[in-house]
Order: C-alpha cells, then sequence, then structure tokens
C-alpha cells in the first residue's frame, strides 16, 4: 500500500538535505572559484542524483527511478511507482549567476501524478504537494491559480523558441515575457501565480513534479503537436492557466 | 563642496527606508488583494517618489532631481549635483509576482557618475558605489568584472527587441538568456557577474544608478546607435563587460 504521506516525508526530507549541501558548497564557493568549470558542476549533479536516489531506495525498494545522470532504472513503463528525479535544474544559473537553480522530485502511480517538490535552493523555498494533499510553498497552502486572459499576465517561453515568429506572437500577446533559464524555478512562478504560462522542450523530470503540484491548482498542461503527455520522452509543451494555454495554442496553430 | 560619504549616507537611509515600506505593503497584501490594479501601483511609485525627493531635498537644498513621476525639477543640463530616482523599477514584477523589482538612486555631478544604489526590495540587497568609493553588496565588496567572451557568459536583452533577427543573433551566440523584467534587477546581475551583458531602451533613472557601481567595476556602456550616452533622454544602450559588449556590437553593426 502506497503511504502518502510517508512519500512525502521521504521527499521532503532528502531534498532539504541536499538544499543545506548546495548552499554550503556556493557559501564555502568551492563552485565559484571555478565558475566556469562545467566538469566540477556535472561531477555534482552526478553526486546529488546518487545520493538522492539512495536515499530514496532504502525506503521505497519497489519503485522505480528515472533520472538525468545514469543512476536511475531503464524504465520504458510507468507501471508502480516511479520517481522522476532532477538533481541540479537550471545547470547554467548553477554556473554562471549561483542563484535561480532548483532540486525537483516528482512522483508518480501508473503514470498519474502522485507528489512532486520542487526546492528553490537560494530562495529557500519548498513547493511541494499533489491531488490528495493540496500544494504548498514552506507549510503555506497555495490558493487556486486565477485564470486570466492571456493580456494579463506574464509568460516564460524558453530561449530557443523566441526565433520564432509565432512564439514571438505568443509573448508579444502577453503582459511581458521572462526567461528564468530553470523549468523548476519557471514552475515555481507558475504556482505562486506570479506568471501564468510556461513554454519548453521538457525532460520527464523537468516536468514531473511541477506537474503533480499545480495539477490541483488549476494548471494544463499539453503538448504543442497535440499528442499525449508522456512521462517517458521529452516533448515540448505548453503549462499555464486554462484561459492562457489556450489563447496561446490558438496563436501557435 | 560635495561630501560623497553624506551622499552615500542619505541616499542608503532613505533607499532603506522605502524598502521596509514596500516590503510591509506585500506583507500586509495590501498589494495583492487588488493584483490587477495598477492604479494602486502608481500610487504607490508617485507616493515612494515623492518621499524619496523630500528626503533628499531637506539635505541637498542645491541639487536637481530628475525622475518619473513628476516629483522632480524640468532639468536641461546636467550642470551641477543632479539626483535621478527610479521609485519602483520593474512595475510589472512588483505587480503580478511580488518579487524582482527595484528601487534605484543615481547621483551625479556635472554629468559625470559620482554615487548610486540600487535596492532589490524582496532579496533585501543593497548594491551601491561609486568611482571614489569602490562598489558594494550589503558591505561587503564587488570584485573587478571579469572580461569573458560572449560565448560564455549570460546575455540580458528586453522583450521588445528579441522580435529582431540581429539582437536574437546576440543571444544566439551567448551562454543563454535571461529576461528579468526590470533594469534594476538586470543591473544587479551585472554588477556581481552572474550575467555580462545588458540591452535595453532606457530612460535616465533607468541606468544612472548601474552606471555609477558599475563603471568602476568594469563595465561599458554605449548607445546602439553610436550616439553619446545622455543623461537627459531615453536611449537604447548596451552594457557590459568589456569583450562581450564589443561583440555584440560587431553583430548588431
Amino acid at each position: 500500500m502506497t503511504n502518502l504521506h510517508r512519500i512525502q516525508q521521504h521527499v521532503l526530507e532528502i531534498l532539504t538535505q541536499v538544499k543545506n549541501q548546495l548552499q554550503a558548497d556556493l557559501s564555502y564557493q568551492t563552485i565559484q572559484i571555478k565558475s566556469s568549470s562545467t566538469d566540477l558542476v556535472t561531477e555534482r549533479d552526478k553526486s546529488v542524483e546518487q545520493q538522492i536516489i539512495t536515499y530514496l531506495k532504502n525506503y521505497f525498494p519497489e519503485a522505480h527511478f528515472v533520472s538525468e545522470e545514469g543512476f536511475g532504472d531503464h524504465v520504458n513503463n510507468l507501471q508502480g511507482l516511479v520517481f522522476f528525479v532532477d538533481p541540479i535544474d537550471g545547470t547554467m544559473n548553477f554556473i554562471k549567476a549561483h542563484d535561480q537553480f532548483a532540486s525537483m522530485i516528482g512522483v508518480y502511480l501508473n503514470g498519474q501524478p502522485l507528489f512532486g517538490a520542487i526546492i528553490d535552493i537560494i530562495e529557500d523555498q519548498l513547493y511541494y504537494g499533489g491531488a490528495g494533499l493540496g500544494s504548498f510553498v514552506n507549510g503555506r497552502k497555495l490558493p487556486q491559480l486565477i485564470d486570466v486572459p492571456l493580456s494579463q499576465g506574464l509568460v516564460m517561453i524558453s530561449n530557443r523558441f523566441l526565433n520564432d515568429v509565432p512564439y514571438q506572437n505568443v509573448k508579444n500577446q502577453s503582459s511581458g515575457l521572462r526567461v528564468f533559464g530553470s523549468a523548476g524555478i519557471s514552475f515555481t512562478r507558475l504556482l505562486r501565480g506570479s506568471a501564468i504560462l510556461y513554454i519548453s522542450k521538457l525532460k520527464p523530470w523537468d516536468m514531473a513534479a511541477g506537474w503533480a503540484i499545480g495539477k490541483p491548482l488549476g494548471l494544463i498542461m499539453r503538448t504543442i503537436d497535440g499528442t499525449p503527455i508522456s512521462m517517458l520522452k521529452s516533448q515540448t509543451v505548453i503549462i499555464g492557466t486554462r484561459c492562457a494555454t489556450e489563447e496561446a495554442e490558438r496563436i501557435l496553430s
């Protein structure tokens, strides 16, 4: 029997451990000294992923793990309990800016979102929740999102899409564009209602946590090409409040 | 005789007062309740500007004031001591996101930067300095900026320019694009070396403070059309470390 509160407890515990370590890394300037060393960051990314998966496997030996750096399982279906792990999301921000990066864990049962957690390492803000629990930031319940038109909200569109006129048209019809360079940080802006739309090409571990937390708050998520969302592959997705998402889809179609 | 330390003392004092009030505004949710009310925000913008100018005029009665909301003077030359005041920079972020907005004061003597201060209200980070003082964040000295090629740093380009291919080429040659929607916040990213380039159309009060703090750290600032920088009008400017700025100029020319 899957115990949702037990999942919550262990996911939040390991993300808090990771946050404390990454904050210490930066304050001791181990990263800053070699700020151009992507190798060093890749090593840190790998070690954090291994730490998260080792910790969780101990409590959930029956689960499968999908992750970026290779310590996960080779998963080709989503039966049972699956954890999606992104140890450091927003690597370029981690290297260059020392802020606006996140660690994320999404937990799915038979392909359906069960629980998600995103920790903004520098801001020390932990977003978490799921359909059976409600959604929270640092213990405070997040309100249902307000469904405003595209013209009344900020949109986030990944850099790579901004060369294309249809995506430019989406941002031009909004209140303004923001680009944060991290899926995790972008999801937190949707969750707290600061932005109403996010378009990006995302891997399963980029979107699993944010979708689990945001769906109960009223977010919708669709692929740009109309295919079903799959947590087994990369997809270009549009995530947002309903009005804004549907307006953007009309602009892009 | 202009006393630089007296200017620093009073500018930092009034910005700290403003920060405390704006933080209280948001925590009491006076803004959140009417988050779509731009009128309310405009009123707040005006009252903060009036507060700053009233405070500073008391200590510097000989100075002139250039500001957004109309409480400044009609200045048509830059002789003597001039304060450039931006009470709330990043208004859309203030309204929609409740973060990433700033208050800024730049102080110029006979048209030359003397002192600048930018306070990131939510992060509680106060950047300040000038040629005669060095540049600081919350009392910690900021290091000289490292002059890396465009390909090795993050760039910030205002939304409005991203529809144009030459500006897309600049971002495409960089490590990545960030869009924060606030000149003040964008300047703080340059000052701490998180980003290496910023292109935007700026009013004098948008750039006066950041330029005064950043010039001693090695930033350069030029207009896109090659005309001299003027603190009397709006201009499209490119600000950054030397290599990146010159590479971007070649791409745009």
